[in-house]
């Protein structure tokens, strides 16, 4: 690389170093890693995704040593139903559950453990509810990089011991609102020295850049017209954006996909901000949904996307609790269990056709975000439980279920 | 292929026609697909894995809409702390738990549906507590084949939803003892024309024989010199050693890795009768064990397992419930989260070593057979949780947790 790699903020453009504690810019923008010479960057052979794109990643060096087998991950024709459902013949599903901790969030804690290694950093912390602090403990065990999580009071006990038995330390801040908290947390890491790794983060987004690359093979060059990305704290989807968008400045493709922004209706800060054509994101606040993985109703650093969205012509759409289930039993009678908030783009996209705001034959990927098993409790409202049988009846009762046609299980809206 | 393949009976050497309804042979032998000519088989050039491997397979036809994305797992160095812990610096750990339903099994429901597809079957049934039937309801959606899964009165509320929601019908059984009803239901196959898989069918061995195929290609011909497999219905093992046993018989490699057979203490009719020197299995029934997915007592065809193990040399070991509660946090601390069942091989291989019955220098892979997400019930016998902390402590105990070292979780054994 002809010169080192640093930070820009991505509305000012104001530049800082790549060693800069604080994960966003003194006005809240959010930052991005800028590469000095990408121009004649090399598809490489190698079996690790991170060195066949080096030229496009900011760190000299790359320790395999600190992967746990993140990334390639299956892109799969949507199937029949799911073709017919949502009126997409061009249905993509990539499927980000088969990571090693079972979401997305892996491909960013990768490129946090090779800044931590870059820096010389010994300690990660994150302020998480689910995906994020678990994944961050796996690679942080892996790599004997020491991880702190901040959980809201109301984190669900399975999901900190999922953070926990990696051994890192789970900090449980009672306080009245989860975002106050983290406001007051983020507040900590200068004065304490200790880097706080946020889901919008700009080493972070270097990760999730790496799905366009497998996309970039996977697809052998071709680029689809959509992808459409459940969307929380925003960092997932800039990092698939930054990935095709260094692609094409590098001449390797002409074009770039079209983003579709999906949040749930019950916390939709973003797209219904984008929808309504704000210039800033209004915040959501205290609205629950069941798609737990995607409620932060104050993204730090949003108003990038809403000024991508206008620039590129993303689409933002949200969806309703009906629509979250339906899109996750469907997902599943084509063979995929998603949690709630993977389900969402679903429906989302199905809703965007039948209003014509893409094309039927357009070429959609979807991204399933994480496994439906991170979320159990849900299933209480799918009505999808067994039929009772016993040794004297089980005959009968199979003769009966094999009689029977099959019938799609029904789901129940949860009461809030 | 020259001829159709056939299945053949494990020990006798009796001859059966593929489509056979009934997975054991009159006498209760495995039976395993028999191939007309793997002489000549070629590596075939294709992304599918099973394409590639094609000549190895008993199907004419692979649909590729079949597939969910099985496969394609990390094959992944232990790491410093698990190298240290059993002694072995060639440890391998092979992740199966980012299959598309986060077990191994999913690669035995894929051939399971390819056997479906070549016989006209639209309707497949199975007996199971949790990632068989889990895998089938998945694969059964994709393929449009109806699943019906009978589960025992005591299998939680959770694992027979996640079945549920891929449209399975889930039949629950109450009956006194498991392997009673296990019986009871395999012997209505036949009068009802319906196929039942088993975990140690042969078409499903054939899935399993993926792995090998692999692994072959991971470690670029190399052979390890022992693999380590929990072990329930026997499949899993048959299936890896088939696959490698069949690129000897083509003279792609001279030599095939021995095999550690690994069971639950509480629960270890194989390991039990093999290390007594047993001709058949002593079964064991109703010793309960933590890792839930291993709890056989009585499996079927698992003579089969006796008589390999003394031909090749296979090792049989198993494992306290404090040695899978401690290797589940063993693997955790290296950024590894699986299930019980999973866990066992660690504990069973350091064990294999201290008392030298394997060479501390030897290539040793291990099966990490599922997630860990599947059982998060035992987390409470880990003593892994948060430490409380609230708004106005937060900066303080943030302080405190800098200064410590840190320190392995510990855990507790179940009372049973």
């Amino acid at each position: 690389m002809s010169a080192p790699a640093g930070l820009v903020s991505t509305i000012s453009g104001k530049t800082y170093p790549l060693d800069r504690l604080e994960e966003f810019a003194e006005n809240g923008e959010s930052l991005e890693v800028s590469l000095p010479d990408i121009a004649h960057a090399q598809h490489r052979s190698s079996p690790h995704l991170w060195e066949r794109f080096g030229d496009f990643l900011p760190f000299p060096d790359m320790n395999p040593d600190r992967s746990l087998g993140e990334g390639n991950t299956p892109l799969i024709p949507g199937g029949r139903q799911l073709h017919e459902w949502t009126g997409l013949p061009n249905l993509l599903l990539k499927n980000e559950t088969q990571n090693p901790t079972w979401s997305f969030k892996d491909r960013g804690s990768l490129t946090c453990m090779f800044l931590a290694d870059f820096l010389g950093e010994r300690v990660a912390a994150t302020i998480s509810t689910g995906n994020m602090g678990h994944s961050l403990a796996a690679y942080g065990a892996r790599a004997g990089v020491k991880v702190i999580v901040f959980v809201p009071g109301f984190a669900p006990h399975e999901k900190v011991d999922a953070m926990a038995i990696h051994g890192a330390t789970v900090l449980r801040v009672e306080a009245p609102d989860y975002s106050v908290m983290k406001r007051h947390v983020l507040g900590l890491a200068g004065a304490l020295g200790v880097r706080i790794v946020s889901g919008n983060g700009p080493v972070r987004v270097e990760g999730y850049k790496l799905t366009a690359f497998e996309l970039y093979e996977q697809m052998e060059g071709h680029v689809p017209d959509y992808i459409a990305v459940p969307t929380s704290a925003c960092g997932h989807v800039r990092g698939i954006f930054k990935g095709y968008r260094e692609l094409r400045e590098a001449g390797w493709i002409r074009s770039i996909p079209r983003f579709i922004i999906v949040q749930a209706r019950n916390n939709n800060p973003i797209t219904g901000s984008l929808n309504r054509g704000e210039e800033k994101i209004v915040p959501v606040s205290n609205v629950l949904t069941i798609a737990e993985a995607i409620t932060t109703g104050d993204p730090p650093g949003g108003e990038e996307l809403l000024q991508k969205a206008r620039t590129f012509g993303w689409l933002g759409e949200d969806v309703t609790e009906e629509d979250i289930l339906e899109s996750q039993r469907r997902l599943a009678a084509g063979g995929f269990f998603v949690e709630p908030a993977a389900a969402t783009s679903l429906a989302a996209v199905r809703s965007l056709v039948r209003d014509r705001r893409i094309d039927a034959d357009a070429t959609v990927v979807l991204m399933l975000t994480g496994a439906g098993l991170k979320d159990m409790d849900v299933l209480r409202h799918q009505r999808c439980g067994a039929k009772n049988s016993s040794l004297s009846t089980v005959a009968s009762d199979l003769r009966a279920v094999l009689a029977e046609r099959t019938i799609a299980p029904r789901g129940t809206v949860p009461d809030r």
